[in-house]
């Protein structure tokens, strides 16, 4: 076993789950035999702490890096900060400017907050968007963080959030005074929006991620704009994944739909941590009447992360390039079922993309492991997905499929009466989070 | 007027507020004057957008920067991180190691998580002794933050925030479901505490700054630690300001008072995003039970510069060198306010210090303001407070005493009949945070 299973096992001692991510639990890959951290990272090549090199095609920082990592105009803005100096008494202009470019990029809006987790720009959009509103209660589809407010949820529902985060969440340590606040809807269900409005008169906000696993069915969006818009209710987007990877800026851009507010998060710093919330100047001037306000909201790293991202993205076009391995990433899974005798569903946009492999003894979660457990041996971190980078080239997917083909045969013989489970070298993993609704 | 002024002015129409940071307004300083940002900072040295260099006798980034702005080798630490990759699938082995130093630091803790901010450690903390109590009660003394759980004090009473945060804080955008969850209580005041339990059984969790603007009496931390123990009341302290400023690790450890949580942040990663929680084992464990979980909470700055931080202190005592430096400048505010007639009164820890001078006609904030307006013009960022770091040398302290005689001597004359507003070049400047309880 690796140094990293060695300091992984010391971890779960130290911090309760062992990681600040659940997406990152060992147990969410290979429990037992997972590298579990990393020494380095640089293009889409990871390296444990014993040195060993892996190809990653799967979660890429989850999301973080859809330039890579290590993109080195990026590092060379940051490098720039600690040179100069990340934190004073003064603020970065670099704030201002992303800012400004930000709203460039989205002209329906006229003001930015920024943050440094997706957590707290939902957060504190969903702070903005109801003092704006003077209404408390808040629709919801997706995945929206961590916090209270979002939680709560399940208060009044133990599976409210089943398919929007994760089934069976207990929301121990959210007080109950939050019970019905949060009213989760599924998504492409039109009539669902109507009901949750008719029946909730004091309903200011709703919050939804733009596309789930599948996207919008035609009319879904503009009819969400439009009965919003009557009701008076302010529509957020939530684009902290799905910001960048199909347009410059936020994936509505794509559909035409305007929202009143959205939050960026995950790929705008290339790796480095920041978010920000936009939105419409008189919402977002609400935040003027409540306080809404952190130390180190103010550091200059993330800011200065996201500008030379930016200007990265905007010039190599970053959102076609993934979005086009992504697709053909989808393609070749459904070919390499089809060619093994699988049947192979794949869902997410292009450049977050997933399969799952439908079993007839339900070993799913097993075949996933073993394809873990089997990738790993051959240097390539897999699992059921690919978060596309601009740093993967045809030939590192042609690397993957020749090594995956060869798993998916494996699989093969499982679904005709081999035994998947005498193979595995450890137990199954965890399943994750669900974005099925 | 300079660069900063003018990109402040963009500001104001670009972001609510203009700032992230209530605090870092140029309001809060010198309305329509304060440079506002920086291109630069090293040691105690911050230069402005036009390449004006200053000497920050004021928050130093609001205690970000004990170490002094720029510390080479925390700044070390950190380039490396952006050598090796700063975001990956793996997590990062130094949060793991920051965990087991700051509970080697906290003997009576036996698990962390970390942050980004200081405002999401204090909810991280709630949420946690929230889910291990079972009970959704808080009572709170100090500042804790912006999020929900905290400002929902205002709920039930409008001024209940006034001496911990700000006066006359509306809790807007907070829901209304939460009143009377959060009750707070004066520092030094026993029988409050007393009061709130005998009317609360359903209190779970005491949170509370260790010391305010002057420390516990004799016996109240004690008596804090027994009657919460008595009535199994989880008891954290928030050491977000108060850590790494008079020992290696939480004020608590010079009262000898151990809680079942702390958080620390600010000066942690000198300069860099790190906040974290500890606490006791079975209470951290309730982390489990319900879901805390982020992105940017396992990128490898954070921990890799506290690290490098911690190393640097325990070295320095760099605490020790702090504490002596704002003692030193405490007794001179005194000493200047004696010379030149004019009454002082001082406040704070030492390495957090802050005066005000009593005014005969209540013109105390036209006064401060004069002394930041004067003090700019002879290079030094001054306002009513010194965060100390360890670049601050006493030829430093010598210089800014020189200069601030000058202006107390102006304030004299104030006093005596002279007009301080036909002095003042812009506006008087706002009233900050109170910690006055």
């Amino acid at each position: 076993m690796g140094k990293g299973q060695d300091l992984y096992k010391k971890a779960k001692t130290l911090i309760p789950g062992g990681t600040m991510l659940l997406s990152k639990r060992p147990e969410m890959f290979l429990p037992e035999n997972w590298p579990a951290y990393f020494s380095k990272a640089k293009g889409c090549k990871v390296w444990d702490l014993d040195g060993n090199e892996f190809l990653d095609m799967t979660i890429m920082g989850i999301g973080t890096n859809a330039l890579g990592y290590g993109n080195d105009e990026v590092d060379e803005a940051v490098r720039k900060v600690v040179q100069d100096g990340n934190m004073s008494t003064f603020n970065c202009p670099e704030e201002v400017y992303l800012a400004e470019q930000l709203i460039a990029m989205h002209p329906w809006a006229d003001m930015a907050r920024f943050c440094r987790t997706g957590g707290e720009a939902n957060a504190v959009a969903i702070r903005i968007a109801r003092a704006a509103s003077g209404k408390d209660k808040v629709a919801i589809c997706g995945y929206h963080g961590w916090h209270d407010w979002y939680i709560s949820t399940n208060l009044s529902e133990e599976e409210g959030l089943s398919g929007h985060l994760l089934p069976g969440l207990q929301p121990a340590g959210v007080p109950k005074g939050l019970v019905n606040t949060t009213i989760p809807f599924n998504y492409n269900d039109i009539n669902a929006v109507r009901k949750i409005i008719s029946e909730n008169p004091d309903l200011g906000v709703l919050k939804m991620e733009v596309s789930r696993n599948h996207g919008p069915e035609p009319g879904y969006l503009e009819e969400i704009r439009k009965i919003t818009k009557e009701n008076n209710i302010i529509l957020i987007f939530d684009e902290c994944t799905s910001g960048f990877r199909e347009t410059f800026g936020g994936l509505h851009k794509k559909y035409g739909v305007e929202p009143d507010m959205a939050m960026f998060g995950k790929a705008m710093g290339n790796g480095y941590a920041i978010t920000g919330v936009i939105g419409k100047k008189e919402i977002m001037q609400a935040a003027q009447k409540t306080f809404i306000s952190s130390t180190f909201w103010t550091e200059r790293i993330g800011p200065a992360a996201a500008l030379a991202t930016l200007n990265v993205m905007e010039r190599e076009k970053s959102w076609e390039t993934i979005t086009n391995t992504g697709k053909e990433i989808t393609r070749r899974w459904k070919e390499l079922g089809e060619k093994c005798g699988l049947e192979v569903s794949t869902a997410g946009l292009p450049a977050l993309t997933t399969y799952s492999i439908k079993s007839k003894k339900d070993n799913w979660l097993a075949y996933k492991t073993f394809i873990t457990q089997e990738m790993l041996k051959v240097g390539i971190l897999a699992s059921n997905n690919v978060y596309v980078c601009t740093a993967h080239t045809e030939e590192h997917v042609d690397r993957y499929f020749y090594e995956l083909e060869k798993v998916f045969r494996k699989i093969r013989t499982f679904e005709e009466g081999e035994d998947v489970f005498a193979v595995l070298e450890g137990p199954v993993c965890h399943g994750g989070f669900k974005r099925l609704n």
